[in-house]
């Protein structure tokens, strides 16, 4: 049931450097969503997705707006009786500062060591890549899918998807399906195949701290004035105790703790902890929370950290000024059940009661997403670990995951969809981060997982399987 | 003695345009010291002024080079008999950032509201060319100075003077003087006319945090690594104490504690603590110490400011990272009889211990000045008290400054001069800040004291006055 047709494995070999440039004119495309002058940018990929959908055969292939950046839709339903997969991909990427640590140019890709280097590569367009590349092979070999599949490519997820709920919740229908497959996950470290089983959401803050409305002389001033840039280095301490417990009250009201059971689990996993800690590069690492393991801080439990801060004089050299403000980002991974809307007014109440006084302080909600669990035994899970198998010889392991992908949660409420994550990225992606790469046998390891799951959902479904039970 | 000649009064009354076109010329030139692509402006400044000094009569105008930024020196030695006075000024600006919130061009200076606008107006560059302007006045009406001037005028004075300290251990013979005069202060609150009995010294130093090499997926790794952002906000909280006492371990050893007399005199200095508040914008005044009021921390107690901060993703939006490393520039005010570099060493000890683990932490010394006590019993200030009362028609108040002009101590130290502290800038001159001015009035005024100082001195000197000692 889960060999690959050999038509598909000569078609898929046959166009192997093909696929490879074609995958480096989406990479080449700079759509950073997070950038208004990437704005642009974030259209002309949306343009090359539809093109290329429309090539290989898809149907539809149009940009729907939204408020925020647009939506990528393609679809095919010829194949009767069978059932439909809604696949959720993103075409954007993160920004690339801290431009100088890149080696080479993140919008130039090539490969090196078996890896495509790259802004992209692995988070999320080289995995949104795999499943047109996979549809091509199905519709080139064999005129048709074994299933009907519809693709919605979202062009701003690293933005925390401002656009998407609405335009979801407008679409109900043309986005009905019986199952819902994301692919912007990874693989276990050690780039052991893997399903992620729940992701954490988010809460992303920012603190804003104004003294005086320009900088004032440090010698004329200083002593009578509060600093905002210590004001807010105060406010940043006071989040969180010394050994990392967060102290904004009520935080961890929420916080499904995690069973015996799956804390065994966890303890199972093969984390090689050197390994892992070569990969960071830190001097040490640091779990998050005092009576957790590192994979338990990083899967299970909720974190806050600073994302970037600035404030004053950052030259070189010196300058003897107070400045006039500071600011941070801060923000906070969340696990089930922890809700970030309701998390944000705690927080900004937190942050102002313990502001130092003479200085005005601000806190902005710059986005939430919903922390989410998936269920492995559902069917289209199971189908996706089975073909997971198929490809790489060996079961995947069950992973939680530390991440965030908003819009996984908003399927699950507003369309009501059963959900996996099948994602393909190396662990040592440097995703977020500068050289971000995609090991080449992951991408191809995708490519040839997508056409088995097609293959045995189909399969499933002739033998009477549904797909939204979790028992068949 | 102390009225101004009708001649000087005249020559200044007929040439006030082209003297201030003339300071507009040396304000246009951006001679930033701690930036090292205006080095190249920091030399025209130099030029410029030695062409001045040269063209209005003054000898020996040169530039010298330093192991920093090069030393202006002008002389004119031929008033046999009569005392040798130093002048220090310096011709260095601080940097103008943020640039955004100069309401014009730092460096297109004109005049609004009768105050010159542009970076350099006050500090230092306008009380530098009041120096040049009333030796023009004294040698274009009478042929002659009153006494012998030597002109020093530093590149670097905003640059911690790191050349300086060698160059003036090099040229004692060539600075050799009766007493020096440094313009580099200015007036009391409410621009009440001051002389500046103490200034405070400095230590700045850099902090700087690093974790990975480059920054991290904060769903990825946060939760097993410390976010050296977070870990640099507590390192500053903790040299502080949330009512301000700094607590580097020795920090207050050597401060001289104010006697219940100098608490007496500041507590009756005209401070219109409402008009200052107004002046620095700020929500609330704060007093940096407990059991301290506001001019006893700015003038008498030494101060701990962060100067700038940065670190990690500093853009629009959200970018969900652990930054690689975190940095801020931390400075100290320094009292007599702190001593700059020792205090350093207690610093970079404390930041150490309690630097959190997980990341490398490395504390730089940018630079240190020695704190200083003016006696304004010395012939040479109170002749520049009796200078500025003639010419205001108010005795000046005395104040201790919170300001620090590295270069005071060190001729105290190398030279062994009587120093006294003259300087014209209004109190709400944003030095080092955006929007610099210079009330105009100030300016003429110091004009005007200057050339009745040289003459008094003259004088004084004639009747046998000794300029080295405290009583006549």
């Amino acid at each position: 049931m889960l060999t690959i047709d050999a038509d598909i494995e000569s078609f898929l070999d046959a166009h192997r450097d093909e696929r490879l440039e074609s995958l480096f004119e989406l990479l080449r495309i700079p759509s950073i969503s997070t950038l208004p002058e990437h704005g642009p940018d974030i259209r002309r990929a949306a343009g090359w997705i539809v093109a290329e959908a429309t090539r290989i055969g898809l149907e539809n292939a149009q940009t729907f707006e939204t408020a925020g950046q647009p939506v990528v839709y393609a679809d095919w339903l010829h194949a009767e009786g069978a059932p439909t997969i809604l696949v959720y991909c993103h075409y954007d990427v993160q920004p690339v500062d801290p431009i100088e640590l890149w080696e080479t140019a993140p919008f130039e890709p090539f490969v090196r060591d078996g890896r495509v280097v790259g802004r992209g590569s692995a988070d999320d367009k080289g995995q949104l890549h795999m499943h047109l590349k996979a549809a091509e092979a199905l519709l080139a070999t064999r005129g048709r899918l074994p299933i009907n599949l519809k693709l919605l490519f979202e062009g701003e997820e690293e933005h925390s998807s401002v656009g998407l709920e609405d335009w979801i919740g407008e679409n109900r229908e043309r986005l009905a399906a019986d199952a819902i497959v994301i692919s912007d996950t990874g693989f276990f470290e050690g780039n052991v195949p893997a399903m992620t089983t729940s992701l954490r959401g988010m809460l992303y803050t920012q603190i804003d701290v104004t003294g005086a409305p320009l900088d004032l002389h440090s010698g004329g001033f200083g002593g009578a004035v509060q600093n905002p840039a210590n004001a807010l280095a105060r406010i940043i301490t006071e989040l969180k105790s010394a050994s990392g417990r967060v102290l904004v009250p009520g935080f961890y009201d929420d916080v499904v703790e995690p069973t015996k059971q799956e804390r065994f689990e966890m303890s199972c996993l093969p984390f090689d902890e050197s390994d892992f800690h070569r990969q960071t590069g830190v001097p040490e690492l640091v779990a998050g929370e005092p009576g957790f393991t590192l994979l338990e801080c990083m899967g299970v439990r909720p974190t806050l950290d600073v994302n970037g801060i600035w404030g004053g004089f950052t030259g070189e050299g010196s300058k003897a000024i107070i400045p006039a403000h500071a600011h941070a980002k801060v923000s906070c991974r969340l696990v089930p059940d922890q809700d970030g809307e309701r998390l944000f007014e705690k927080f900004r109440d937190f942050v102002l009661q313990v502001a130092p006084r003479g200085v005005t302080v601000e806190v902005s909600n710059l986005g939430t997403a919903k922390p989410l669990r998936m269920d492995p035994e559902l069917p289209v899970s199971k189908s996706a670990a089975k073909a997971l198998q198929a490809t790489c010889g060996q079961a995947p392991v069950m992973i939680r995951s530390g991440g965030s992908i908003p819009v996984a949660a908003m399927f699950s409420e507003i369309l009501g969809l059963p959900l996996t994550m099948l994602g393909f990225a190396n662990p040592d992606c440097n995703a977020h981060a500068p050289n971000e790469t995609m090991v080449l046998l992951n991408y191809e390891t995708g490519l040839r997982t997508i056409t088995r799951l097609w293959d045995d959902l189909a399969t499933a479904s002739a033998a009477g399987a549904r797909m939204g039970g979790t028992t068949e």
